[in-house]
């Protein structure tokens, strides 16, 4: 068995594994397979938000003030086109666009989206392989108190105001993983699910026919995205307390459960690590906040060697 | 009759439009009919090259090194795509960029392009009124010796190279002209033809059921786009030459014979008047050469004075 599989979605995700990338000798023995259920269609050109947040970050081209979009970014179109009257809700950088337009263009000449990603990962000079979980358009549908909502139409034009209910990742059941995806899980060491948010980063990757199944029997070591009750980012918690769970590690622990035979909680959490055991059998307390290069490193390397059978604590 | 109605192309259409808006005291009296027929879809976006060159000339924001484009225009987006591997033979400008994204917005939220263009007109100030000659996808064919070719092909890809045999405005028999355009053509005390291309330019305009039809019986003055045997901007006397046609103003009047009861050809071709008006009955000769925005209002004043009942020669 080689390499590792990260999990991953937005900003939590894209710094977690670009920590993972940092820590491997080889960082090519990456693999991340992304969430692609917030993806959309905007102005007419497709937008793949979690794709471009951790190619960029695993490039170094991030934004570090924004989380997402790209370093250096400036905003000509975008006050060109309010200028029209467009919509301003989504904010698209004048380097963000190019990316949109150009995977436009590739994928109306019918290139398949994970060519199109390797593609633009060699143009970045990232070195790690970067896997949308599937080509197929599969959307997340937030469903909520006011009705289904597409998950941008929640996520940014309402700012994750509206309460959440369930969520629907329309059109699993008929996707099929992209090729590679399958076969990087197969041969992985370990497979790591970032600190991402559960129900709209993570369970969409998981809803794609097959990805549980490869994962069956192997160390797979979750890192919680919910720390001191509270997500680091993001509408985590609050999608919690609204399906009538108080949000914690634990409540984390306890989504994936059956799913991941390892977990990792902040040390602000520790108390948790015991009731966490009875949900799956290996606990890692660690300091999970990526607030720097080295941190998510450090967080990286750590979970790494812990799977791998060293010590409880980092 | 009120009104003045100018059927124009690309750069010189634009140029004569916003002469005859300024030598109109209402510039509101003036209706642009543009055309369409190099309208094509570039990286998912509608393009509309010669609505938006009369749109920005008319509004005053036109690129004056180019001719096409916007002022002060930048390239942050096309030089990031272009790392990508995009094609960067049709420039796309930051700011031209975000007339296309918001263009294809309404576009597929089913606003009709004539409305659209209006609505971009309000935006930015234009005081005459612009409208496509029709809201239906009528792209030119250029049929030349290598084969069909999209006009966008031909004419930036391939900077007008192949030998052309013929034109095609495909579908044109079953658009309809836009709402406006044949109100604006029966209402007009005249219709002025600016000396932009014939085939590519001037003909797909005439292609569109009714507007042949909504002309006769009124004046209808040319300007032509021949000087001294060749064309003032683009391929017009190639394409003359490659269909066994001397380039001459006369040329000119021919290609329009039965459509125009004017001709307006540049002092330079003095000579052709006489064999001119054995065409088309009226003929001025004036300086066409619009190298200024007071040059454009000039030859502008002189042919709505001249096509009013005025002198024949200015």
């Amino acid at each position: 068995m080689t390499g590792v599989v990260v999990l991953a979605g937005g900003v939590g995700g894209a710094k977690f594994a670009a920590g993972v990338q940092s820590a491997l000798p080889d960082p090519a023995a990456l693999t991340a397979v992304v969430n692609i259920g917030d993806d959309f269609t905007h102005f007419g050109l497709k937008i793949c938000p979690d794709l471009d947040t951790v190619c960029y970050t695993l490039a170094g081209l991030e934004n570090p003030a924004t989380g997402w979009g790209r370093r250096g970014e400036s905003w000509r179109v975008m006050e060109a086109a309010a200028a029209l009257g467009a919509p301003d809700w989504f904010r698209l950088g004048d380097l963000d666009l190019a990316t949109h337009l150009e995977r436009t263009r590739r994928l109306r000449a019918g290139q398949p989206l994970h060519e199109i990603v390797a593609a633009f990962c060699a143009a970045w000079g990232v070195k790690a392989r970067v896997l949308p979980v599937t080509d197929s358009a599969v959307p997340t549908i937030v469903l909520t108190d006011e009705g289904e909502l597409a998950f941008q139409e929640y996520f940014v034009r309402r700012r994750w105001q509206p309460r959440a209910v369930g969520f629907r990742f329309a059109g699993a059941e008929n996707a099929r993983p992209a090729p590679g995806v399958l076969e990087a899980l197969h041969t992985a060491e370990a497979v790591l699910i970032a600190p991402s948010n559960p129900f709209v980063s993570i369970d969409p990757i998981l809803a794609i026919p097959g990805v549980r199944e490869a994962l069956a029997g192997k160390p797979i070591a979750a890192v919680s995205p919910i720390v001191g009750g509270e997500a680091v980012k993001g509408p985590a918690a609050k999608m919690f307390r609204e399906l009538g769970v108080a949000p914690s590690a634990l409540a984390v622990a306890e989504h994936y459960r059956g799913v991941i035979s390892h977990f990792v909680l902040d040390k602000t959490d520790a108390l948790q690590a015991e009731a966490v055991r009875r949900v799956v059998p290996r606990v890692l307390v660690a300091d999970t906040m990526m607030t720097s290069a080295e941190k998510r490193r450090a967080l990286a390397a750590g979970v790494l060697a812990w799977v791998r059978g060293a010590r409880d604590t980092i």
